[in-house]
């Protein structure tokens, strides 16, 4: 299992497939393009400057709209991943 | 329904029409264009050093204007929407 | 009505007549020029790192200095504004 | 009158004559040149992040060395001041 | 033996061959390229700004991913060594 | 009598000669060069986000290495001095 | 004696024979090599935000890995020294 450290958090990426079928679609003359995907783990967060660590806002299971260029991709056990830090989440799409 | 993350604001941008109907219009030789929307959806706030969540300054339904040049642009449903910083807003219009 | 959002100000810009009738003129050869205004509408101030709001040090009515090239331009109701960050304000004009 | 705004000071510079009569002459093949003004008025003070205002350590009438680089030129009924951020100013003359 | 200082950890890079093996292959078009390895030593973790302390997130024995290009590569009685900041440590492999 | 502003040190920088003689001599392939002088004034210190005044390290009289590009020349009464931040100083010579 | 200032800490680098018969030698195809030296003085340690005085981690005598580009070279009593901030240094080799 992959347990992404500070305020990362793992993506499984949606294909273009499911993104046109789905809620969201990018204009295509956009230069940052967001994207979505599943969220499939999450670290423990950012420590402020107080020693407080904060939660992030999202969670195992939520479907999540990313920025494209954000983050590394992994592949583990055969699986591609995406590994992203928290500020780089736009929305939640319920 | 998008639910945007931290400091983030999801906007429907006004359309040209609209905007010189309405009341601001952009002087044509400026070169960072702000232009007007409406508020559909308001993330938490972004969180201060101290641990305490500061709530954006705008709500649901605010007209606004904001930086052309911020925030990503998403399609949701077949509308399009802006996806923007709190920062990145300039004023309510009233 | 502009509201400007956190440590924005609006100001109504001051012709080039105006100017060199009152007291404010910039030298030719400087290359940052401060020009003057009135203020028309002032922001809730910015928030410090502690949560605490910072209210303006200049009110609705105040004649100011300020730097010329920072802030954008809108027209609302056919008139045209500058808004600008309270740090680029660099004076009251008494 | 001038009040500047937050950390700023509004300067009389003197003459390069006055210069060398008095106290402070500058190497001549120094980059950045430091030059010598009266303190005609002091802002506030710059805010620190805990809310509290840092009075300026400079007051009305002191001599100081500045940064030559530093602040804006302005005009104020046909005298030229100079306005510069209290962290321009490099020395008071006693 | 290698002590790391503040937030530094040092690593045993694992080579292309047990990555293959293992689980993390890196995708071959990305451009920062994380890859796997074991921690050898942890560092007292960074100083937060009230003096506190910030115990790393990983430690002895964890299977890590880290970014590549982060750190300093070592050779101590032999072996090579990698030191990075705990920042590039980009999730513990379970 | 020059009296330096926040963090500000007065130095008068040793000559070649000096510095040979003494104790500390600059390698000739190093690319930022520092440099001995003696502490003629130093000011009140930086402020610290909590409102505290640091108080400086050194204190007139002392000798000490800094860095040579520091700094800014002055010639007062005839004399020259160098003005430096007191984190351009690195050293204290005993 | 040299008595380094802030975070500063004064070191005496070994040569490089003594490193290739000692512990850590450095692969010669890394860019940012670091190196070893003795710790020989050590400052009081940069200030926290609140204040605090941060005690360095490294003590005199300690034998330490550090980045070669980092600090500067001083001669004192014709001993050729090595003056560095505590975040250059890497690590304490036990």
């Amino acid at each position: 299992m992959l347990k992404p450290l500070g305020d990362r958090v793992v993506l499984k990426a949606e294909t273009e497939e499911e993104k046109t079928v789905g809620g969201i679609v990018l204009a295509s003359n956009v230069k940052e393009k967001p994207t979505t995907g599943k969220v499939i783990a999450v670290g423990e967060g950012r420590t402020l400057d107080n020693g407080q660590k904060l939660t992030p806002a999202v969670k195992e299971g939520d479907r999540v709209l990313f920025d494209k260029y954000a983050g590394n991709e992994v592949e583990y056990n055969g699986e591609k991943y995406l590994v992203v830090h928290e500020k780089d989440l736009v929305a939640v799409i319920d």
